[in-house]
């Protein structure tokens, strides 16, 4: 039967503002290429960055009863992400989940599924990460888990995980790992700072990274258009 | 043969304005959930929203001639609703068909197929909902009905019929239901705006709406993360 | 084995800036409806509009070491073009790539593959056409060619001919017809002024194209509503 | 409220072998191209080809109740035809349905949703046209229409409208120009088969079809791959 | 760092037999309809059946170099289950890879990823489901994880879980609740059977589920067509 | 202004029954991983395998008239290769245009647009690789280039290129590489030849590719699932 787990661990909150600033491209980086959501969730407006601690929830196809559930779980700072548990395109959430939610001080929803309403939640600035916009409302028949262990747009996300999202998507950081992956998008931050200068100058990839000798030992080679080569 | 029905009955217009007020989800629970066009119909710019009667046109796959003659059934407040007869891409309507149709005072465009000069159409403020963008022309060589009953994005659509469409999408609401469905929305909207009120001012949707008994009786249970459960 | 060709005919450039002024869609009509890239290339930012000679890149799956060796390749006004051997949504290009491009003078990229940090790019204002937005990075493991005749999005494009892209799409005129083509656009929009201001004063496409004869000799025939017809 | 509509005309299901045996290409160009759904709807064994009177309903997304209700409906020699409300992939359909139906003497299935059991469906030999093959199944909660005027995969279709259905996809014919269809489906099918002797005699389209002085009043050149043209 | 993961867990192995009979849409509801990877999955020939304990592989977006990695891991009756990294199409494996898996008694392959040489492998009748057919090749550059926790196909499956196959796509059963499903399994075919002989007989769903005074109770009506209702 | 190119050079032919012998995946990795169509190109039945000299043709979108020009350029043992100049997926081509071009002994079609009659075609045993399956027809009125250089499904195909087709797509070997490549083609099969009887006496690909100091170097670990690593 399904549950709804309360008090979950929120330790690693600590570091979302951080990771937010950073954005999704950087921290997929820092993690070793792991935790993309797939590129099907779009933000329904732009720009936009946030991050907070994951509350977790599963709805029924059509059906989004669950996220009221799920919406009492949710603290200040928390981000909301649904997954249907088989794949559903009907519009979720619309104004007043986000009046709720924004009340409640949460920072965006992640959906893999529909959402509506989108001029309204654009105004109200409460970010939405969907892999749709549908008007089709849904019903409240069926029960299903909260903050449990779900897997979200093809990547496993437990409750308290951190969720990054931005214009480029949606990346989870597993709560037990934060710490170490803010240390590396920070190095990476503090490097390509210095790269990025270097780029402005008008200095080239190739010579910023040592790249000339491996392409020739790879058997690359430079020929002159109006050659005969 | 195809024939253009002159004279269609615009008896719906008279709702037209407050259902744009009220937008696409509204309208489309406030008819029972009927009459959403596939969401794959989606606007070239946003924020938008209109509602008019249909002025139904029907074109062949690469083929846009009918929309000239089409363009002069419009009348002011009208909405053009284009399908082809076979799934096509190409665009059909640019800036120039834009301008005829502004100058005859027509809100806006529904083509399930591709548009082009979409630069020109977001400065005019023309508003158009389509199911691709794509430069590619189309021909003038077959001929087509024109306010005949049609099936466009997967919804049936009679002349005359008032068509709403806004960030959300598209529906049609049937011209002989429109007093019915504009007093259901009425209705589900100061419902809706009292409601908005109670979760701003952080009530639960499983209070406002009742719920927690029910999800009791169907079997939702509580476990704290931290119990062994 | 990969070459890289250096300095390719740029000959077509003098017509660049003529082009962006057009746009894709009277390009493309101009040039007999050839050229068109697919639409499934879209930019990242609206409104935008670009031309240039094209810098062609071929990349490998996943990987996006040859971009660097095609930025060096580039010059002022140039258009950077580039197209996977195998079909790839990965995020090639970031934010660094495009410090160094816009370093260099380029006026925006168009690949058919994924792109990141759309936020910066778009801050920057260098624009992107792409098939997708992807936070999935590449490797620099694999050579291939660079200003070599390539197919992108299903049109075959030589290095050195025009890219021209704007929120339409993409389209390619070769280099050697240029001039014809500009002078087919030319002519095409002087025609088109002249059109729109008979729209606007609210004469019908039926009568400035001469439509109603051919329309009734292919049977098209008018029947009012009421009528039992 | 929902109804089912019972003692549906049938009065074209005379015609509805003779249209299986020409096919759905046949059929729709019979009728002026009209009536076919959308190719997104496709048979799980092949070769297949049925006709027979429609049997409508209606579903919610993820909801097959009305498949039930329907079944009670069906007369030997009638095509069950379901559309859900808003798009769905689940399973609605497998094995024990199709024991019900056939046991009925229903000719078979066209549904623009998912289906499952689709070996023991094979192996019974009664055909499904869908637009999904997805074991996830469905619930019974929502109550639908049976047997009254729908849209499926674009298309219009009233109760007692033939389906006919093949290898190359689904047509429908409606009830009361089934006649003269099948008039203009046997003359096309005479002539076809005279064409066809003459095509394996080795005569040309180009001949047969007097296309030459046609194709060179357009422009057409011919040129040989060894001249200077 | 990857890791391989050696002697797995394959105490689920008892029962993969009996499933393989069940197949995938009655495994998936007699566990409470869960463990269902995308429909995407298809198998390359049918009809088909398998079932087995996963080893599971991890690859990089155009890399197979781990599947060689994996074969090792594999044993008589298992089955190999392979992710990409990053959403990729190319054909990750052949001919080649399928003769080696056979020799080790390997029951089929699980790949949200392309194959090729697929008339071969329905020649061996090594069964493959794959999300892309595709004769693109893969280089040999990245290492990975195998038998780790994956996500394949919006599933997440552990090394040892049951991976049940078949015609209707591909179900996962964790490994500590396989007993038990596989109970439920075995009474629902057997509730199955009696009721499909009672369809054989003419009896209807509306009958036998009892279906009727609830139908009523949601407010369905029967309707004449003939009637002025 | 369109042309059609006669007598092209064949001088490839002579390779053609040897790479259909060796098939898709094989002849691209043989000349580098180049000329894979898109994969979208699928036959209409399996197994198949055809190689033969190229006839190419150009069509619009929803117009097959060239198909029959171009027939009359096709001789004994090509293989016709049409490509749509936008996007269609219209039914181009059915069992009479097959029967002329059995007539004349060529050994299938490419299109990279949709077919219909596929019943028949598999009867006929008529190979055909199209993206689509749809019974909608086209029209006769746009000319077109036949036996000019085109890019069909992402690729540049010239007249007399080889095609290579079988279970796993469509490849382009150019003409004048035809001779190179077969011999490449020929040592690959005999290398695959010997290494497969290795696999099949139960070697493994790490041993017979030397892969273990690689993986070791790259860092991979192995680790006993009931360690504490």
């Amino acid at each position: 039967m399904p549950i709804v787990v309360t008090n979950i661990d929120r330790g690693a909150k600590q570091y979302a503002r951080e990771f937010a600033g950073f954005g999704v491209a950087t921290t997929h980086e820092a993690q070793g290429r792991l935790g993309l959501l797939d590129r099907r969730l779009r933000p329904i407006y732009r720009p936009v960055a946030i991050a907070g601690p994951a509350v977790t929830c599963e709805v029924a196809p059509g059906d989004n009863w669950m996220i009221h559930v799920a919406v009492e779980q949710c603290q200040p700072g928390d981000v909301l992400i649904v997954t249907p548990t088989s794949s559903c395109a009907d519009g979720y959430f619309g104004d007043l989940l986000a009046t709720s939610l924004k009340a409640r001080g949460v920072q965006g929803l992640v959906i893999d599924a529909g959402v509506r309403d989108i001029a309204t939640l654009t105004e109200m600035q409460f970010p939405v990460w969907s892999s749709a916009v549908c008007a089709q409302g849904t019903v409240k028949e069926t029960i299903g888990n909260v903050n449990t262990s779900i897997v979200c747009a093809g990547q496993r996300i437990d409750p308290g995980d951190l969720i990054v999202a931005d214009d480029d998507g949606v990346v989870a950081v597993r709560r037990d790992t934060a710490a170490t992956v803010l240390e590396n998008a920070r190095a990476r931050v503090a490097n390509e700072e210095e790269k990025r200068k270097r780029f402005e100058d008008g200095e080239l990839g190739l010579d910023i990274y040592d790249m000339r000798d491996r392409l020739a030992a790879k058997g690359l080679r430079y020929v002159d258009s109006g050659s005969d080569d």
